[in-house]
């Protein structure tokens, strides 16, 4: 029995003791939780109890955004040894199965994923993990940075996947968490200048902290216009898309270059209406994300360079005792929250 | 003056005299047009007087798809001498521009396509073109199949954005005429095996005549349980969608496999819905084509070698002075129609 | 214990009883060995006793190219039945390693692979083996192409790296074993034309059996022009370098075409004199391999579709008690020999 | 007649009027030079007489990385106007050929570069230049920096060819000029960290004034030992060759990941020993660099969004009176002098 952040249905969040499997595998390390990160999915699931064809039917304990330090390795561990400080990739594949031979391990069909029904998430004070989706962080990138490793990730997922070449323009529609760290992801990856645009300006002041990572307001009304003027009206070399909304696909497509590039990052709930001659009157690639593979070595190399700074993007830290409060804030988060972690290790 | 057939507005053919631009430019050629393939959207702009923004306001020769013989060169041209067998590529970009620099002249927007209104068309006896955009055909290559060389490069674009591995299993869907080039590209291009999929039995046989592409009849219902069927359930590798309509689209995303590709070829008229989440819990990667850049000498080299044969695919030859009779035909094609011809030359 | 082909040591074959490991894992099948293949590393380990840094320093029974059907499957399996006809990977990785995690198994420096020192191969009649790396062959491949997957394999890996654009000209230099494999790859990968070069006549004549693969045999003297002759004096798409020896790696680099390809398959003993700058001139991709990964299915799926024939290759078959006449042939095999193979099957 | 830099023949410079091409095209440009840097081909030409086949036969103008502004344009010219602030790319191919249409223009072997036998350089207060091959600075950019993107494109078309991943660890070999811009290029085109390494350590003073430039001296015997410790024993995921001299040729396939990249952008005089078996163990991919190609308006982007401060590689500015005093200061150069530049323009 453990203590631990507990969706008991959907509305109801409870910190209680629960039984957890913590048996030691060979390949296994035991992990004292030091931070973890409240994901708008961990959040959806707590409002709405389930997401898409994922439905909470049990107890389950939130939380997938975690670092902390490890207390114990199995025998047959090489790579990691107690006492070192990491952060965990949350979905485990079988890695012996044909996606993740091919090294698209995320989508492997057979993945388990913390905290997607019905797999326990991390919301504790110690986890079992594979060693091999433990990853060390260096001397000078804190719990709290190795806790935003997760959700960087995907930044980072959709910019491998944009193919960047060196001095590419790029436009990232919307700013909200996932936004603001692919356009962080974009930049460090290679864009000379990334635009972000947001209909609510409040939500713009994070992302213009950052370096050529311009803030762009746009209307309701033709904001493709705003944009391609933003490229001298030869579109942007590569657009990722972070909204999902309809009118934001569409924009996508419009401020998008001429054999440019869309990522599709947001995730409409409904098929949306969209413009495929448009795509391909310029021939665009598109591409899609699922999650992230081989991504956190990456992640965690631009942190510990210094190139990447996600510390402002943290916005509140909650004690582990006051997780339900956490949860509360994050669902009524202001335009200007970024990100809210709770704080699980004793320092 | 010279002999062309004219579209002279909406639904009204004639044969008929035309003031044409024949100068001879120092790169340039001037070819004696052999046959003129007949082009689904020579026979829209025919049935309907537009394609999208492009609308037919004057009188304007049809046809695009040529081969032919060289009569004359220009003082600069040296690749290409009178009496050569030639192809020609009907879309003549401003190769100083940006996107032609980028080797994507296709997307050059200052492109002058033939029979795209206001430029005129080849069906007449004698066309003035420039020589880095005339290729010559090999001597086991007729006439009547280099001009079915720009269709099938519409297959080939598709067929080398889709950037196929060795050993890939595909699926085409839709059976009409740029259905079947493009899985015959797609075979000649490295697919171990392409299914081709259709609802109308009929338009599937002429497909079923070559090697290794594997006609499928599709139900109305669930056509993507048919088809994920014949991949053992993993999904194609890669997908052609040659279809544009909403369903097929559907299809086509439910067919693809885990991180494969779905190439947009179909061009639906209207924004379709799109099941954005469905491509991204794949993490599908999806190309578009916009006709095609540097595939002729490819789409040739396939035809001199004897690997690809599409003379199967030439359904009817009619003679220069039976041109509106041929479309007529087109407008009124059978499902087992491909490709009518126009013979204009003396052999 | 168990009949196996052992190598005692250098220059010194006995088919004898062996202690070899059977424990069936979970994950892991045992299949009754029907063909193996005699493969060249095979034959320098018994005649040299040693490759480059792996040396036979204790008995080690031969073989790697191998089919045959299962018979036990472990607790775990679910993709393989009983019955199952199969052939084998003979590579095995770590699934868990950085190498493989990123889809490159065959470059994780822990790869376990068969009869490379000290690692016993499968020359006996039954073996146990990952799931993971052991693939059904469909009804119409024969337990004989079977065991030519392996060999095909790296002719797959070598075109896939090649990525081939449907219609490329490509030119193999060597029309050894690997030379002609690589060649059938890379023409049902996507090429128009592939040309073979020897300085042998005979070796030739195996190539030549396939259509679309042209012989070219070339003087000891300037070979390049005589092979960018063949393609217009433009050079070929891609280059697949067979031979490992000095000139044939610069008439590689010479035959090459601006901006094209060349694969560095053949691999020279010692350091070869390489003229960079001429590399450098035409701005050449080079890529290499070393064995493959994601290949098996591929090249099943090739052989099961019909698109590529093997059989003409196999040479001679040998049954299992024979197994050191046919390695004293493989040592002094003619050029018109390609594969040699040991029948340990029934039937 | 206009006053250039004559190189007359080898080892002898003088400034003095020369009869230069005036011509003002349609499609051209006529621009008032003002900054001129001096690269090693020129001070190699004025040294050697020649370059591999190239050679100085008759008095010919040095000097191709320039800037200035717009004094004409020619009647078909629409994207600059008189007054506009540029710098120009040496190189201009026929745009029509087949390497051009494939968008790897620099491999034409048609083109005509600034400073190569016989084509007259840009030494000279005013040229004639095509305007598809001219680029506007912004505001924020000095003439100083605009000189620079000539050899700075190089580095980027290194870090293009490389196809950098977001978070990438690159090694370059080399602190020289082409080095440390390679280095820059990397780190800004999405490298997390970039070692660059030298045998000098004066050399590596100016790389070390760059963020995340990580200065590595090393050792003439077993340098890989000391590079590759510096990524934890994996190697680099790309290592740019900046030297071209057979030690640091292997060092760099030594130093090289597993399934890493190498560029190669040192030119050796000579064919090199190459161990091609060591890149095939590790499975590498191997590029090469021929100057650039669409490199100009992404150098552009990074030095006009501040990712890229080329001013600290500035190290002598002479006046255009003093240009043979500055080919004298080139020719002896210290280990800390990058690049020095002519000023032509007035101010």
């Amino acid at each position: 029995m453990a203590e631990a952040l507990v969706l008991e249905e959907k509305g109801k969040l409870s910190l209680r003791d629960i039984a957890l499997p913590d048996a030691l595998g060979a390949e296994d390390v035991r992990i004292a939780v030091d931070v973890v990160g409240v994901c708008g999915s961990d959040v959806h699931y707590y409002t709405h109890g389930k997401i898409g064809p994922f439905v909470v039917e049990q107890p389950m304990v939130l939380g997938h955004e975690a670092s902390g330090h490890i207390t114990e390795v199995g025998s047959a561990v090489t790579n990691l040894a107690v006492g070192d400080r990491v952060c965990m990739e949350p979905g485990i594949p079988n890695t012996r199965s044909k996606a993740a031979k091919l090294g698209v391990y995320n989508v492997d069909p057979a993945v388990r994923f913390w905290a997607t029904p019905p797999v326990h998430g991390c919301l504790t004070p110690s986890v079992v993990h594979p060693a091999a989706f433990t990853y060390k962080l260096p001397d000078n990138v804190s719990f709290a940075e190795g806790a935003m490793v997760e959700p960087f990730a995907i930044g980072m997922q959709a910019a491998a996947k944009a193919r960047i070449k060196p001095g590419d323009v790029a436009l990232v529609t919307g700013a909200g968490p996932i936004g603001v760290m692919t356009a962080i992801a974009a930049l460090a990856g290679g864009c000379a200048k990334v635009y972000i645009s947001d209909l609510v300006e409040e939500k713009l002041a994070v992302a213009a902290q950052y370096d050529n990572v311009e803030p762009v307001l746009i209307p309701r009304d033709n904001p493709a216009d705003t944009l391609r003027a933003a490229t001298d009206g030869w579109g942007a070399d590569v657009v990722f898309e972070c909204v999902g909304a309809a009118t934001s696909i569409h924009t996508a497509l419009e401020a998008a270059a001429p054999a440019g590039c869309v990522v599709w990052v947001g995730m409409p709930v409904d098929p949306v209406p969209f413009d495929l001659v448009l795509a391909q009157s310029k021939e665009l690639r598109m591409e899609t994300v699922f999650r992230y593979a081989n991504m956190y070595e990456r992640a965690i190399a631009l942190l510990g360079s210094g190139k990447v700074d996600l510390k402002p993007l943290i916005s509140q830290t909650f004690a582990f005792k006051d997780s339900v409060a956490a949860f509360d804030r994050a669902v009524e988060a202001r335009p200007t929250d970024v990100k809210i972690q709770i704080k699980i290790g004793a320092v």
